[in-house]
């Protein structure tokens, strides 16, 4: 079973992704819906939050965990990986660093919560991998509630996505980062605010297909599993959840309500 | 000393209005950044984090605690009174409930977050005090994240305003009721969308005076406490925050990390 988690529902568009690539694979999905959203938070808060629910998937015998979160990914993907030597994590930036990286773009520009922005994460890991790549990043914090709002599109939608891209219009980019789970239901709008011109890069899909690459290259020593075993907890089950859950999933699944300590 | 809870740092504009009321009282702040924000939450979370303040508030010896939060006052107002019967509680609610029907207002809109209207607190509370009054509400999710963005006014913020007011428009309300401590932050961009012929009610304005009505009632039997012993707690501390305080206190604090289990 793959352990798939996030801040809260944000991390099922990676799910939804990694289905496509992986039909036949199980997904154990947690989600912190009494503690979401994460990007505003300090480090060491979202460090302890997500070593709190990888110690719930470890006990529930994970070999795999994705951290379907960028913000998580960005501040606490090193955090994890130290904590728990034994599990081999996946994150949502390194794959989308590596597609940027193995293409030739020049002019990156990122897009993410503060604390993903804040972390410099992108900027970093392309900057180790290409020298010669500039990466413009912008934190816009108002997608994650326009999304949960579910206003994608329309008037306003695109007037806050034309501000936060005000300083992006001189740099000539080639390429935006998606580098937030939220932001892929907002994809025609931003299409809109940048013009056709530039590509857009999905984490959510760039994960998947990390995923997928490596389940094939280990596929000779591993009995296929049975479909239709996927797990969803979350921490939290109010109504507005269960509404966007719906809405991302595109089908009725079945919740289980847990909770961590501290 | 008087304890003041918040989900985040929106109870801060409840502290600097008692403040103005009441000068020489001495203010413990608990506000829960780790876990903010509330408003789309389930009620048994929201009661549970509440619960976890209180303890610490009465570990600290405080005589009276503020709920300076419209989505706890709604759902764990009640569930706090029975569980600390020691204690004497304020809310943001209930004083904005009185002002509405001690003065000639019959048609009220309310505004707050998805879990305060979802409670439908206001019409059952005014509903008891005055029969004849129609409560019209209207959840502002997207109004928090642009208080905490810094887009108080401008073009965005007016068109979401509207956006939100639209279902008013023929209702001729007379009153408007801010049911969450973010909002006043944004009362000239409401007061645009509404027009200047409709009032508007601050809850932490209301508060504060029905804390100093009481505080007057007791006057006699309490020595005055000495100015500048207010405390601040938060659990979580990024700079994000740290912005946010100044920008509200209009002063240095400092503040004090803390964490609650479970």
């Amino acid at each position: 079973m793959i352990g798939v988690f996030d801040s809260g529902v944000g991390g099922l568009t990676v799910v939804r992704e990694i289905k496509k690539y992986l039909p036949t694979e199980n997904i154990l999905y947690v989600g912190d819906t009494a503690r979401v959203p994460w990007g505003n938070k300090s480090p060491e808060t979202i460090q302890r939050y997500s070593a709190q629910i990888c110690d719930f998937l470890v006990s529930q015998k994970v070999s795999k965990i994705v951290i379907a979160c960028n913000t998580a990914s960005a501040v606490a993907g090193d955090y994890l990986r130290n904590r728990f030597p034994k599990v081999v994590f996946f994150d949502v930036v390194q794959p989308a660093v590596e597609r940027v990286c193995s293409e030739n773009f020049f002019r990156v520009a990122v897009i993410g919560t503060k604390a993903t922005i804040g972390s410099g994460v992108y900027q970093k890991k392309i900057a180790a991998k290409k020298g010669n790549v500039s990466v413009f990043s912008k934190e816009c914090p108002l997608f994650v509630p326009l999304v949960e709002e579910g206003w994608m599109s329309g008037a306003i939608p695109s007037a806050i996505a034309k501000k936060y891209f005000q300083s992006f219009a001189a740099r000539n980019v080639e390429v935006m980062v998606l580098g937030c789970t939220h932001y892929p239901f907002l994809i025609p709008t931003i299409r809109r605010a940048v013009g056709k011109n530039i590509k857009i890069i999905n984490c959510a899909t760039e994960t998947a297909k990390a995923l997928k690459k490596d389940e094939s290259s280990q596929r000779q020593r591993r009995k296929p599993s049975k479909q239709g075993k996927d797990k969803y907890c979350f921490t939290d089950a109010s109504p507005h959840y269960h509404k966007m859950i719906m809405r991302i999933m595109k089908e009725k699944i079945s919740i289980k309500k847990i909770s961590f300590k501290a």
